[in-house]
């Protein structure tokens, strides 16, 4: 028997037989839909920080780097290649206290916001650290967002830190709300496997100092060009928000300044941009890659 | 008389007073009000590169750099500084072929996409540029995007080619329409400084070869890192489509390749951040401001 051969009814049953009571119906106003756009409108406490992630892609990312998903929501009807019925069977099979709930196209479309998510929305428990979780090596590379208001550069930079080997992320004075839908898209899933941490700044500044961090703030008002910073030790890189720079507390604090050099008229780089440049030229340096220009 | 302290008639009739036949009152249909609607929409021929540029800040921008502006759409009732009817004054100073159309709230809404446009808009000509006005010195820096499809990344790249004093932009491939509100938002204006040029693939291949130039491809699979590459003399660097990468076009021609290393899990980075920490480390090297490194 092949799956996509089934209708969908004949679908679900098939579900339903190889899961039995971990497989529910749900309609409209049943309450894993209902926390779904409670979420999503962040309209209602969510202590368990779950967050809905769809499609293939997003959902092999979770599994991939182990973040626990609490619920599937399943649309068979939506189900359009072997790879969504497969991926949910690796999940069932793999963690038994998992509960799929089996919906019309009708409420599928009413929780999901892509439209190519093969029929499958998993509600995960997004992976946010504590300062004291953090494992960071003697020459470990941290970068400290403050303050950033737009999502999406947010995500830009967790998925430029994977790409550049951060050992975390920490907000502070943060001003945007990780637990949606847009930030794992932006980060292109990597923000479940960065460490991302959400703290205030005094805590985040006690653990600097007694992790013995040097603090790099980034403002163009700085003389030392950052490609002229050795990066050695362990390292935080401080950015500020989009509008405001990087918040007074920072620069009340025992720090070095560096900046991007602007060759042009325009008198800053996007904040996602910048931290990359950054990123790359620090860790090359700890990598010991950039000691080839001689 | 302070501009501010009068009401919305007698500031109309302040601006008809001083400019008098170059002024005109617009209605909800007038043509340059229904020119704006197909320019936005893109339902008609532009023959003339028409962009709606709105604000103090945008309009400034494309005064700087001595962008045509053939037409100011003003809503008197909308202008809540001194900047806006300073700067207006100043246009119509400038050039005594700008007229000026004084419209109703309403109507400007009609037109106007920003909540804080100072009451202003401004029809301005693309400043599009063909190969042959490039004016290239023998250390030339250019850009090639090769099909890209986010305008905002396209916007993005021509905002970082200024920071690094890129000679031009070229478009190959093209996917995107330039003449559109949102790339003079997220090129933070420098569209109108940074040269910017569409052409065919064909041409750009020859202009490039007459012109000595080296082609270097940015390509994951390359084995040469970024940063060893020296980027001397003419060099052209070619980034492709957020999905579909370089066209098959580029890998015909005699180029080289250059990648920029991932030490993470993600596979890329965002086009325009990977643009830019390529453009910094070609423009540092230019500068001959990497050779502080021993």
């Amino acid at each position: 028997m092949k799956f996509l051969d089934l209708d969908f009814e004949e679908r679900n049953q098939y579900i339903k037989n190889k899961y039995g009571r971990r497989v529910f119906f749900a309609g409209n106003k049943h309450g894993v839909i209902t926390l779904v756009e409670h979420i999503k409108k962040n309209s209602k406490p969510n202590p368990e920080l779950l967050v809905p992630v769809e499609g293939v892609w997003g959902i092999q990312f979770a599994y991939k780097y182990q973040v626990k998903i609490k619920y599937m929501i399943v649309c068979t009807e939506e189900m359009n290649s072997n790879e969504s019925i497969m991926l949910l069977e690796t999940l069932m099979d793999d963690d038994s206290e998992l509960r799929a709930y089996l919906v019309s196209k009708k409420v599928f479309n009413k929780v999901s916001e892509k439209a190519n998510s093969a029929g499958i929305l998993a509600l995960c428990k997004f992976p946010k650290r504590d300062l004291e979780d953090l494992n960071v090596d003697k020459n470990a590379l941290v970068v400290i967002l403050d303050g950033l208001e737009i999502l999406g550069n947010v995500g830009t930079i967790v998925r430029s830190a994977d790409g550049t080997d951060v050992s975390a992320v920490i907000i502070t004075n943060k001003k945007t709300r990780l637990i949606h839908p847009k930030f794992i898209k932006s980060s292109q899933g990597s923000c479940f496997k960065v460490p991302i941490v959400e703290a205030d700044f005094k805590d985040v500044h006690q653990w600097l100092v007694k992790n013995d961090f040097r603090i790099i703030l980034t403002d163009t008002r700085s003389s030392l060009n950052y490609y002229e910073e050795s990066y050695e030790g362990r390292v935080a890189i401080v950015m500020g928000s989009e509008r405001y720079g990087i918040s007074k507390d920072w620069y009340d604090t025992d720090y070095a300044g560096i900046k991007i050099p602007m060759f042009g008229d325009c008198d800053s780089l996007n904040v996602g941009i910048a931290t990359t440049v950054i990123l790359y030229e620090a860790t090359l340096k700890k990598k010991k890659m950039l000691t080839r220009f001689i």
